[in-house]
């Protein structure tokens, strides 16, 4: 009965949070770490081409606290490039000295509630583009989280008309579009793909702005009702001129 | 009062997710790692032998993101055999530069909601046989997810009627269809043998397939209130002859 | 108001399984790897020599899948006999090459539902003698797994009446009698020694007999609403003469 | 509109639970584990010397499973003494050959349910005293367990009036009494010191006297409906006289 | 419909609990080991100095039990600084030898529940700003955990009308004001920052405060119904001159 939103699918993602393994990093000479790192941050220029020929994009942030030092976030056209990047990076010196925290596979995704219909491809159309193949902004923070709509007895989302959720999914962007200016949301999609649901991915120069958004957000009854949330990830910006000094020890 | 389905079972089933140690793996001469690898592939050569003489089946494909490097899943008709494969498999040098990270065993089977009544044995049935003991495809991406039936209050697939069941089972497999020829799915019992009631095997050449038909059966009754979903795993091929080139450091 | 079913026990048991650290085994000499399986050979024969003297018994299975490579099964009349085991092995040259995995403390024990009266002491009952102090089988599969019975909201076992959980424990015991033959089945009780309530020990020459009587009972409401169940593991009988085979590297 | 049930508060507790690095201590030589023996030894030497003065009070036993091998359970009149204890042991040569697995911080609690008003002061009350300043028992088992009283829906312990909870309490009290003699029950809160809200201990010659007692006291509202249950260790007393022998390789 | 409270915010918190690795630590000479206590002391020196400045605040405690060996829980005005504090400790001698076992990243919040309406700037008001920018007492106790308001079934916090929330809020407020002079205590948000929704961070001399009014809050509706709770940490106040006396062995 009940009918499944469509979605317009994009770039496949991979967020890769790792902690660096400190300890061993300091045992290496000056010499190998300053190796470790230009290597590494090769390998970051070369993600930079990528985006530079808007064939991919990608963020690159610290952790804050223990879940882990540094998160890697990759968006390219298909699965077999992230796993590629992914292995490539396993493969670089610094990876040896970093330990795998967390990660997540995704694919960037448009809902399509409350969508006009047309004739148009909307594959085709420029600002839906932007939103599938973003170029990943260099906002001073980020924020992740993955996400479920919860099925537990009366509170099951998946249960209820297209028609109920599409107005919940209204009021909840709603609150999202005050934040216009203040926050730039990627939403992913993971179904079949990886543990949780959504992955949410924010940027912000305030960090502040996550709270507010996140908190407002949960008296709304899409997230009041329906809303599991998985581990909360937060971050600063770090420059790939500033892996030098963020490595240095 | 309430019924089991009975089920066909065919070959048992052993997904062996690893991860690779990498910072192990470097550490060893050239010449050590070309042995390794070259040991490897033999040891999957040994696999493709007993594939090609229907004794047999198995998928080998990389693990997107921290999961898992790789999954290897292997068919055949008894569980000793399996036990061997995979105490083989620990003992050969590449193992030594692997971590365990998740392992599913299980027994293809077949549900029998909805089939009609017969003299013949279904076990003759070269249907059934193609089913039960599958030639697991070379599609380019592979997914792995295990599940059960809930039973929580009043959302208890076990507490079902049969007829009720088979209904929901009907409308379930009316959306699988849809993806005939995009899809090739195997469903393996797992009740006795693993943690979950069975594991989910998903082959396809577009990758975004996975999302589209485990998003659409969600809104599924037979989903959206009885299932429950383990870790996701989604991978891409590894052909044997591409194995040193993804293990090449 | 409500009655606990009293029980009778008999011996202690402790399910111990292990996995192997084959990278270090291997880096044994040939030479010490035989010592260690011979030390282990002597500690299994004094086993064997306790069972033959109906002083207490055991299992040994190789376990399919990454959960552990073998479980050690010792069932005795004492918790300080389980613990001098435990403790004896963990003195052995093969458990430093062993990485504990899972353990299971318990008490073989009869239930009393549908008992009748009498004036006889049932621990001198030649059949529940036999239940209570067995000999454990030498099928050719074990399975293991824990299991509590539910307090959750309106499926609360410990809050219906003595005569409800009798009916229920009756109708599934009904499911186990057409497994006579085909299944022998250990229960011990854990409340109060473990973290679950029982462990179920299953025994078959059949391993597709465990998914059976497993899923069959799945929809009996004594296991629909009321069961939960832990990890399950399921092996390959091991022959002590088969054990430098398994160990050898 | 509740009120919480007031509480007499006795010496703080701390149980450690840890399990042998067996194969590094093998390593070490005789006469190095006999050093460590002894400095051990000395260690507990002191704190018997406490005990003697009714300074505090120890239990020292081994674990039957794979949880731990041994809990030392220690009993002072301030939550630094038990940190000083901690880091003291910490500091021992044979604390570098074990892993601590699990640890529960808490105070020796008297609950008020069902005492009479009086105008003593409790706190000086012979039998008071007795209970919440104990000299632990040298039985020859122990059983650990933490709890909470549940919050879920229709079971919300919290909720309920005091003269309800008076009366589950009177119940509960009722079936424990019947163990008098067989078991001794030491109850301590951790509500804001550990995860759960109560630590059980218990002490019994004979070790089925546990199962025995929590299994009657699961079918008695109390806990049916409100209790909670963390993991289950039990284990056997280890005399200081025994530990060389426990600790022989 | 409902709305969220407005908060006010302060100083961005990292709570940071470390173990000692003592067997590494031990395995230093004891010179080594005094630079490192130097060099760690000249690091909490310069927090120090901040905390001077009213630049920042910092707490240092010892941990009671396995779950850590102390907690060092910064604050400072921006997420930036936290991360560079975190990442100049790991760089620290004694770094390699703690192992990290749990962090928390919130900021010190007050809510605007019952709050008068007024044209005042709040963040001027110096009342509101020495609790948003505390200096962190030197009691001897400690206590922290997190907590979220849950959103389970009739039991959703945020599915309540503001009223509601606003009665039962200063209801739970009333119980906290009993514990003035007795009890200091520092909200912190965490909703998209950390995985939970707050962090509490309780100071006291008498440790027994922290389970006096943990306790008596579990039955007032606003924690008995919609509260619930991560681990428990308690510790002592470490004063820095005593660190050598705390690390030596």
């Amino acid at each position: 009965m009940s009918e499944a939103a469509t979605t317009l699918d994009g770039w496949y993602g991979l967020h890769d949070f790792r902690k660096m393994d400190w300890t061993s990093w300091k045992q290496l000479t000056s010499d190998e770490r300053t190796a470790a790192i230009n290597e590494f941050q090769q390998f970051l220029k070369k993600l930079n081409d990528v985006q530079d020929q808007d064939q991919g994009s990608h963020s690159f942030y610290s952790i804050v606290g223990q879940k882990a030092d540094f998160v890697l976030f990759i968006l390219r056209p298909t699965m077999e490039e992230l796993n590629d990047l992914e292995n490539e990076f396993n493969k670089l010196t610094i990876a040896d000295y970093t330990v795998p925290t967390y990660s997540y596979v995704s694919v960037v995704e448009l809902g399509s509630y409350g969508s006009k219909e047309s004739d148009e491809d909307p594959y085709e159309n420029p600002y839906v583009r932007s939103r599938l193949y973003p170029k990943l902004p260099k906002s001073k923070h980020i924020c992740f989280y993955p996400m479920d709509k919860k099925r537990e007895g009366n509170d099951n989302w998946y249960m209820l008309s297209m028609e109920d959720r599409k107005k919940l999914m209204y009021d909840h962007g709603m609150i999202g579009r005050q934040y216009a200016g203040k926050i730039k949301q990627i939403i992913s999609g993971s179904v079949g793909f990886d543990d949780w649901e959504w992955g949410v991915t924010l940027y912000a120069d305030d960090v502040l702005q996550f709270k507010k958004i996140v908190y407002e957000m949960r008296f709304d009854e899409t997230s009041a009702r329906y809303g599991e949330f998985g581990a909360f990830y937060v971050g600063n910006l770090l420059e790939d001129e500033d892996l030098p000094k963020f490595l240095h020890v």
